[in-house]
Formats: C-alpha cells, structure tokens, sequence
C-alpha cells in the first residue's frame, strides 16, 4: 500500500446499518467500519478479542452484567467468548478490529443480521 | 475492561516523543499510542504488520520508494518486513497496533531509541 486511508472518506461510503465494511488488514486481523443504530443481537466470538473504537456518535456496549457508554474516541476491548450486544440510540460510526474471518453475529450463525463476506471498501 | 478508554486523555498522559504506550491489549497484539516529532530511523519489522493511525496532527511515513503523508483519521498499514521511518514536522499523536513485545525500532535492537518495556497507561 502507497496511500494513506482516510477513515472518514470510508465511512461516508458506508450507507446501510450493522453492514461492516472492510477498510484494511494486517496480520491475519481486519480493521473494520459499521454503521450501526438501533440493538444488535446478544452474541460472542469464541475465536476473538474485539476491538470498538468509536470515530462518530455514541454506543452502549452491553454485557450481561453492566453497560459501558462509549462516545467519539472511546474504545472497548471485548474478550473472547464474552457475551455482549452493542448498541446505539442514534446512528454511529464504529470501528471493529478482529480476527479476519469473523462473523459479526459471533455464535449465532444462522441470523438475518450475519454478514457472511465483508466488503472491501 | 468495564470501563471504556478514552484515547485522548491517554494522549494527554504522555510527555515524551518517541516513546510508544500501551492502552490496551487484544488477541496477542498492542495497541499504543505514540508522541512523535522529528524522524525516526530507518527500520523494519520481520514479525508483525504495523498500523498507523493518526490521532492528531500530521506525519510522514517513508518506504525507500515513497513517502505518504498522513493527517489526522488517516491510516496506514506498514508490512512486515518493509522497511519505514516515520517523521513528524510538527508535534504529532498516532496509535499503532502491532503483534505484543514488538520492538519499537525493529531490527535496530541496540538503538538509543529502542523501548524494550513498554509502560501500560
């Protein structure tokens, strides 16, 4: 790569809600963009750590035993096989670092909501 | 982690240029936060992919064939074995994600500037 990423030209790109994006990878990981609003669905990832980052808005990451606020700038590390479910009263920016590969939806592989092949943007 | 992290006053906790800090870990890598100005030194690194995200102001990143520059929301991704040197004209704070126990000047171990245990804050 020979050119810079600009995030925010990323995510203007971005039109659809819980519809992750591909914007880069390094090691066997993908950095990650989503547009997100409303509550996702309780989930975990059996296979890795997530990273949020928050670039626009603000979201709630919930786990089974507390609630975490996160605006502009913050980040969260969710651990493996931690149940959680994110979510964002209005529209927020996201940025998810995970293992390539992963499923947004974690174990529940079956739902509507799972975005089986990321799109490069 | 029931607490989010707030990248900016992590920022603000750092006094030193060139001395990378660790904010928090995910799947066997780091992610730190770096004061940079001035140039670094040519380096590479064999073990690990390297991303740069500009948090504030404004840098270089040269590769023996090119030089990109990076404003704040820009990101690059360094590969494993390339080698780069990052400058910064003016102050400069950028995140870098890389595998855990990366040295920060790579191959260049016995450098005045190689920070072989990087502080947690």
């Amino acid at each position: 790569m020979t050119k810079a990423i600009n995030i925010q030209e990323k995510a203007h790109l971005i039109t659809q809600y819980w519809q992750p994006k591909l914007i880069a990878n390094f090691n066997d990981h993908d950095i990650r963009l989503a547009k997100i609003q409303g509550e996702f669905e309780w989930h975990f990832h059996e296979d890795t750590d997530e990273v949020f980052i928050v670039q626009k808005g603000n979201m709630i990451m919930h786990y089974r035993d507390a609630s975490i606020a996160l605006s502009q700038g913050d980040m969260i590390v969710v651990p493996k096989n931690k149940e959680h479910k994110p979510e964002a009263k209005e529209e927020c920016m996201v940025m998810i670092i995970e293992k390539s590969g992963t499923l947004n939806t974690g174990n529940l592989k079956d739902s509507h909501r799972a975005v089986k092949d990321i799109e490069k943007i």
